[in-house]
């Protein structure tokens, strides 16, 4: 029977079990579940993510032909080392870690010639941990990054785009440095950022009094903060670099805005700034991807007209004012449809 | 006829009037509502939220009892200028803003002896903004900081405190100073926090990689950057020095935050720090409120006891093996149950 292997039964690797489960349904398939964590594994047989559990993981792989690893990033290394000699000619190992350049390097060590090593990371989670939280559509429209190592075989890259595509997601293909790059910027910076705001209001003597204050805002900022220390530790050691990297340069900004913030003597500085990442945010959220859509979009989401007045670079206020001439327009245009419906 | 004047008709504003008419409804009450953006006004009586639009300011107070400003707050400097004189003896102002020590100052330079002026801010909002957004519940369970005048009456205290509460929040009693230091830190400084990560990565060449491949996580650190510019600048520029004060104590918190990070000589101070950020915010959540409320949850909320393993202060590991102990008991318990059940 066609044998699935999950190593780590968390939020990530049972989500991937009941999506499996449930587009395969009905299929001859096996989905063999492995976590340190007894419990987890359980678990994660009780909500229907896996069809039973095997601690030990050289039995684990026994007969498998895709095995994914979804455990926190350094348990990955020793599972590769212990369960490599196991793993049956032709299979195809993926990942779903967070980081990729070490984890590719422990792949290209320990993985034999006969199988292919295919990295990946969906780009999704929850607040929520645990196989408790497993999700089958918790990938649904997500991006999934596909690493190959150099030595994969063709078909095992596309047994894992396919993978990822069974799960709701859309495969993005880049190499390992790319991929570290990009999530120390989007994904992992964030979790400082949010951890330091988190630590220094918690850390305040006045925190009885600003925990009762913090509203959506504050949570909202900080709920990175919550995330598992040791998958947060894991990506930290293997991602220093570039974390570090854009520590520095977001510590800039700071210094930056707060110097923009001080200087009485010019408020204009601070309020460009505020209102370009205000309309530009909006444009974001509103769907816009990438730079030249949101320079196009950011006309149609300005949100607030009462902006235009302080709006100070010419061509800002240019824009400005065509916005609320075409905004009026609409309005004027729906208030007519109101009036005619009334009718 | 009682009347209510609404300055300012944009969410807080408009949110305001559709609860008060749905919580007088049947009362003889007139609510009038002026905003210098006059489609906004329209917008406000439309949804139900005032009875009618007066853009006069003068005008508008004219035989109001209660006169509430839920303007941006540079705004009410010119307002307070403008209507002091129209105000009835006997009324009773107050606000909305983020900021109060200047609001307060404003209103004891503008508001006549005959008139209290009691300041208000309630600690909600969402990422919509206008009168489109409003929302009778907005408030619903939110704090609402009432911040008095020394000059002002105890019945209008009274007033804006059943104000507060007819809105569905909970007044906190605080003065100007404390309220303004408390609300820098968990509610402007990290809409800078959110604002200067959202331009490092949109100002990055990677951001077209950079928007693909951001999640929920990116989405909710940096959501505050999206606030309105105009209402942001005010804060900014009335909340100066206590902003830069935790803008400071937040760049030093990052600082150190690098150095562990960065620190391949001893891996265990990040650990530590991550660890008890996710523990002490997941209580956070959990509803524990203050410092001694979260210590004891602590031990409730413990996410992961992979976690364990590498807990290197002693009394933290021996905190978690109780804790192991106890949730072994609780899952075993549980089985148990599980077990009986399905006899």
């Amino acid at each position: 029977m066609p044998r699935v292997t999950i190593f780590g039964t968390g939020l990530i690797g049972a989500s991937i079990g009941l999506r499996m489960r449930q587009a395969m349904a009905g299929a001859d398939l096996e989905i063999v579940g492995a976590d340190s964590f007894r419990d987890h594994a359980k678990a994660a047989e009780r909500v229907g993510a896996i069809d039973r559990a095997e601690p030990d993981p050289r039995l684990a792989v026994e007969g498998a032909g895709l095995v994914i690893l979804a455990t926190p990033i350094l348990a990955m290394r020793e599972l590769l080392e212990e369960m490599a000699p196991a793993l049956e000619a032709g299979a195809i190992v993926t990942d779903t870690g967070s980081t990729k350049a070490e984890v590719l390097r422990w792949a290209r060590q320990w993985v034999p010639p006969a199988v292919s090593f295919v990295g990946g990371h969906p780009m999704a989670g929850k607040t929520d941990t645990g196989p408790g939280a497993a999700d089958a559509a918790l990938f649904e429209g997500a991006r999934w990054a596909v690493v190959p190592t150099r030595e994969a075989a063709a078909d095992a890259v596309e047994v894992v785009t396919a993978l990822a595509r069974m799960m709701g997601a859309q495969p993005m293909f880049m190499d390992a440095a790319e991929h570290d790059a990009y999530v120390a910027a989007i994904s992992h910076l964030p979790h400082l950022v949010a951890t330091a705001l988190f630590r220094l209001t918690r850390d305040s003597e006045a925190w009885p009094e600003l925990s009762l204050l913090a509203a959506g805002g504050f949570r909202d900022t900080t709920r990175l903060a919550g995330t598992d220390a040791t998958m947060a530790h894991d990506i930290a050691i293997t991602n220093r670099a570039q974390i570090a990297h854009w520590l520095s340069r977001y510590r800039e900004q700071l210094r930056v805005l707060q110097e923009q913030l001080e200087d009485t003597t010019d408020e204009t500085a601070l309020f460009r700034l505020l209102s370009e990442s205000s309309f530009e945010y909006d444009a974001y959220r509103g769907g816009a991807v990438g730079r030249h859509e949101i320079d196009e979009q950011m006309y149609e989401h300005m949100p607030d007209v009462a902006v235009l007045d302080m709006l100070l670079s010419p061509t800002m206020a240019a824009r400005a004012r065509e916005l609320v001439r075409r905004q009026e327009e609409r309005l004027e245009e729906s208030e007519r449809r109101a009036r005619g419906e009334r009718r």
